[in-house]
C-alpha cells in the first residue's frame, strides 16, 4: 500500500464527511484569490485550497529541491514533467506535513489555506493534443442501436481497437466557465437543403480524461505495462456535443464543429496514486486483443459517476449514474494504442474516454440516450421535461470513489449553457 | 498594390533566376547555426537566410518599436501575435532595407547573411490546434468513386460545407525530419482477424496549410470578410497517410493513427500580403453555399505546386502537378465553417487544406489516387515501380506562384521515410 493512502491517517485540517478531499487524496490544481491574482499550483483537504507557493516559501519542501518557479506556473506541466518519482515524493511529503501532530505545518498554515469559496479555481492543465476515446461498449452499442442497426450495433472494429479520433484542445475550460449554445448548420429535413441557426440537440457527455505527464519522442511506441508511467492523473470531462450538427457533418471524417464549441474539465487532477486503492478488473474482452494490447494487472477503477442537470430557477434532477468502471477499454491500452504508430506525447495531453454508459437506462452517460433521441424525455422537478439541454440549465458531473471508509473524489464539473451569441 | 510586391524592385542581394525567394517573396521562419545555436526568427532573400535577430539588434528595425526578444523567440508565434498592421510594416521594412541602393543595410549584412546551406532551418510555428479540411471536390471525387459509389461519390454534406476534421498537432515536424513507417492494425482480408504490422501503403497527401495569427474568443464567429485578418500566412503540408491503417480504423470517428504518426510541413511561413498577386477567383459553387459562407472578392491563389519522389538511390520522378486554385473552398470560408460554432483560435494553430488534386491524372495529389488504390503503379526512372511509397524513399513537394516575371515560392518540404521501429 502506498503509505500516503492509509485508511487511517487523519489531517489536522477539518474534513467534513463526505468531502471528496480527504488527506488521502490530494490532488492538484491551479488557483488564484483576489489579494493575490496571479495563477499558482494548489492541493486541496476539506474545503480548504492549499497555496502550495506559499508552503514552498515557507521551505516545507525543502529537501525535494522542486524549483520555486514550478509552484508559480500557471498549470500544472512543469510539475508533472518533474516525472512520477519526484511528484509521488511530493505527494507523500504534503501527506506528512497534513497528518494531525504535524505542529510545524499547522502553526503555518494561516499562510497558505484558503476557504474554497474564497479562490478562483483556474485550468490547471496547458492542453496540447486532446484524444477522445469511444471506449465504453454499453454507449457505442446505444449510439448503433439508435443510427444503425440494432443487430450488428458495434462496428466491426470496435471490439479490436480502442477507437479514437482527435478533438480541439483550445476550447478544453475549467468548471463554472458558462457555454454559448452553438450555431451551425443542421438538416432536419431530408428532402430540403441544410439551414444555419442555434443548435437545437445540446447535449452532454460523462467522460473522464487523463493528463499525460511524460513525453515520448515521434516513432517511440509505449506498452500497456509501462503506460501508467505516462500518465500523471484524472480529471472529469463534460464533452459537451450539439447533436444536429454532428449528424450532418460527420460522415465520413468525424465529428468536427459539432464538439470543438467547448469541453469542461474539473479544475483538480486527482493522481493514479490517490486512485490506486480504487483498481478493479476490466470486463473480460472477447475475442482476444492483439499482443500490443494484452495487459497485466487492473487498469479500471471504481469511480461512481453522476451527472445533475439543473434549470436556471428550481431545483435540479440527478438524470445519470454511472461508473468509470464499466469501460471496455482501459488507460493503459489507450496510450499503447496510441502511441504504437510512433505519434509521439506531450506533457499536457489530455485523452478522454468517450460517453461512460452502464448497461441500465439510469446510467446512460448523455442525453441522447437518456432520452433515446427524445422520445423518453426526462420530468424535471418543476414540471418541465428535457429531451436535450435547455438554454439557462446547468449541468454539474460529479465523481468519486469510496473504500474502507475513505472518500477519493474529484469534486465537479459544472458548466452553464447560455443563448447563442 | 502593396509596394513590397512591385514587380520592378530588385534586392542587393543576389537572387538566382528561378528562385523562390526574390524580395517579393520575404517569407518568415526559425533557424539555427552551428557557432550559434539558439533558435530565432529569419526571412530568405535568394540563396540567403537573414538573421532578424542581429538586424534588430544593429538597430535596423528601431521605429518599429518591436520587442527585441520577438526576434529571438523559438517560434514565430510572438511575431505573428504583434497583428497585421505590425508584420506588415516590418515587410515594407525589409523590402526597403534590402531594395538595391540601400547601402547602410548591405555595409552591415556581412553580420546577417547566412548561406542557406550553412544553417538548420526549424519548426516555424509552435502549433496549438491542427485541422484538416477536405476542400478539393476532385479529391473526394476521386475517394468517394474508390471507396463508396461512382454514382454518388460525394458524400450530400460536401458541397453544402467545407468539411473538417482534427488531426495530431504534437507530431507537425519540419522537411528534413525522417519518419519512421507507423505501425497498427490492418484488416487485409475481409473474413480473418485484424493483423498487427507496419502500414504497407504508406502514401502522402500534397497540401498546403495556413497558419493563425489573431487568436478568438470562445463564443466569437469570425465572417468570411473578416477571415483574412486572422490568417498569417501559408506552408507547404504533406500530410502523411497509412492507407491500410485508415481503412480499418476511420469509421465512425474519422482518421486517427493513420495521419497522427508525422505530418510534414515547409520551413518558410508565406504571408498572405506575398501571395496577394496571386489571387484568382474560385471554382463557381452551386448549390448556392448557406450566407455564412458567402464571400466577396479572390481568395484562391494561383500556386503550382508538385510532389517528387526520390528513391534511396537513384533519380526521382515527378509524379504530380497541381495547383493550389483548384480548391473548392477558400481559406476565408474554411475560417468562418471553423469559427461559426463559436471555437477558438488561437495563434498558431494550422488548418490544412486536404489533398489538393485536379482534373487531370497527372494532378492527382495522393498515390491513392496516381496509382488508383495500387492498380496503376508508377515507372521510376530506375526501373523500379510505386504503388505507395518504400522505406528509403524522399517525398519532396515544391510550390510556388509566377506572374509579371515575379516568382514567390515557398521552396520545398521533403521528408525520407524510414523503416518501422
Amino acid at each position: 500500500m502506498i503509505e500516503a493512502n492509509d485508511p487511517t491517517l487523519q489531517s489536522w485540517v477539518e474534513v467534513p464527511e463526505n468531502s471528496d478531499f480527504p488527506i488521502q487524496n490530494l490532488p492538484f490544481g491551479i488557483f488564484r484569490t483576489s489579494s493575490n491574482p496571479s495563477p499558482r499550483m494548489c492541493t486541496r483537504i476539506g474545503n480548504y485550497v492549499v497555496d502550495l507557493a506559499v508552503m514552498n516559501y515557507l521551505s516545507l519542501f525543502e529537501e525535494l529541491e522542486i524549483d520555486n518557479e514550478v509552484f508559480k506556473a500557471p498549470y500544472l506541466n512543469d510539475f508533472m514533467s518533474l516525472g512520477k518519482e519526484k511528484t509521488r515524493a511530493f505527494r507523500n511529503k504534503l501527506s506528512q506535513l497534513f497528518r494531525k501532530g504535524n505542529e510545524e505545518a499547522e502553526n503555518l498554515s494561516w499562510h497558505f489555506l484558503h476557504p474554497i469559496d474564497k479562490v478562483e479555481m483556474l485550468m490547471p492543465v496547458k492542453v496540447g493534443d486532446y484524444t477522445d476515446f469511444y471506449s465504453s461498449i454499453e454507449h457505442a452499442t446505444n449510439v448503433g442501436t439508435m443510427f444503425r442497426d440494432p443487430e450488428n450495433a458495434l462496428l466491426p472494429n470496435w471490439k479490436h481497437l480502442p477507437v479514437g479520433y482527435h478533438g480541439r484542445a483550445s476550447s478544453i475550460v475549467v468548471s463554472g466557465t458558462p457555454i454559448h449554445r452553438p450555431k451551425g448548420q443542421q438538416k432536419p429535413d431530408a428532402d430540403k437543403p441544410p439551414v444555419f441557426g442555434p443548435c437545437k440537440l445540446l447535449d452532454f457527455e460523462l467522460e473522464m480524461a487523463f493528463v499525460v505527464g511524460q513525453e515520448t519522442q515521434m516513432g517511440e511506441s509505449v506498452g500497456t505495462n509501462e503506460a501508467e508511467d505516462y500518465i500523471f492523473g484524472m480529471v472529469l470531462f463534460n464533452d459537451w456535443s450539439a447533436r444536429d450538427i454532428q449528424k450532418w457533418e460527420y460522415v465520413p471524417l468525424g465529428p468536427f464543429l459539432a464538439k470543438s464549441f467547448a469541453s469542461t474539465i474539473s479544475p483538480w487532477v486527482v493522481t493514479l496514486e490517490a486512485l490506486d486503492p480504487f483498481r478493479v478488473a476490466g470486463p473480460k474482452q472477447d475475442p482476444k486483443v492483439l499482443p500490443y494490447l494484452e495487459y497485466e494487472g487492473n487498469h479500471n477503477f471504481d469511480i461512481n459517476l453522476e451527472v445533475e442537470i439543473k434549470p436556471e430557477k428550481g431545483a435540479g434532477k440527478v438524470v445519470c449514474q454511472s461508473n468509470f468502471k464499466y469501460l471496455y477499454w482501459n488507460i493503459c491500452q489507450q496510450l499503447a494504442h496510441h502511441t504504437v504508430n510512433g505519434c509521439n506525447l506531450n506533457v499536457g495531453d489530455m485523452c478522454a474516454s468517450g460517453t461512460i454508459s452502464g448497461k441500465d437506462p439510469s446510467s446512460y452517460g448523455s442525453m441522447l440516450e437518456i432520452s433515446w433521441r427524445g422520445t423518453k424525455p426526462v420530468d424535471m422537478p418543476d414540471g418541465s421535461q428535457r429531451k436535450f439541454i435547455l438554454d439557462g440549465d446547468t449541468v454539474i458531473m460529479r465523481g468519486h470513489c469510496e473504500k474502507d471508509g475513505v472518500r477519493v473524489g474529484f469534486g465537479e464539473t459544472s458548466g452553464q449553457i447560455l443563448p447563442s451569441k
